[in-house]
């Protein structure tokens, strides 16, 4: 695993004004890179994609909706996207209410296969 | 609350061909109405979907996104999407891996505000 690497796919994506934060968690909720503004808690962000990807695997195990490969989640302040990059790795993107959602899945899901081919 | 009023818009939503099963759960997990196939389990359904919408709250503030409006689980077998209909009541509609996501959300969205009017 190389944090230079991931940090440059993370910066790569975030050159989109529309995505706010952007990180790479392992699927037990540790961080592994992260851009994030100042006033966001980088473990929050660990443990709350950790917990969503681990509820959201068994919801679509239970409906028949097969392996999981993406959470989003939809406030009135903007999305959360989180998108398995590999089997151990979670991407997770923070983005504003106003971003194109499907320029936004088009990037997170290349990023995710960059960063998926690295570690 | 009126049951037949909740299932003629939930048949209105399995209209169209992409759209495999739907729902209306309460908030802590009760099914009020739903048009499900033989094999699916209505438990199932409405747990999952109360469990998702909770911690998709709290994921919600602590990433600074604001009130929760949507959830969306994609697996490689296909979406749930979780959306509030009112503060009480959850819709959630499953759909087949090809659907078109973009109509979706709009077909969900005018059958969460009817649900949220007669509720």
């Amino acid at each position: 695993m190389q944090p230079d690497l991931l940090t440059s796919i993370l910066n790569g994506l975030s050159g989109t004004s529309d995505i706010k934060a952007t990180g790479v968690v392992s699927t037990d909720g540790l961080m592994m890179a992260s851009l994030l503004p100042s006033e966001m808690d980088e473990d929050a962000v660990g443990a709350m994609s950790a917990a969503m990807l681990s509820l959201g695997e068994r919801t679509s195990k239970e409906l028949a909706r097969g392996m999981l490969d993406q959470v989003l989640i939809r406030g009135d302040n903007g999305y959360i996207i989180m998108t398995y990059a590999g089997e151990d790795a979670v991407l997770t993107v923070l983005a504003k209410p106003s971003a194109k959602l499907g320029l936004i899945f088009l990037d997170v899901k290349r990023a995710a296969e960059k960063i998926a081919s690295i570690l």
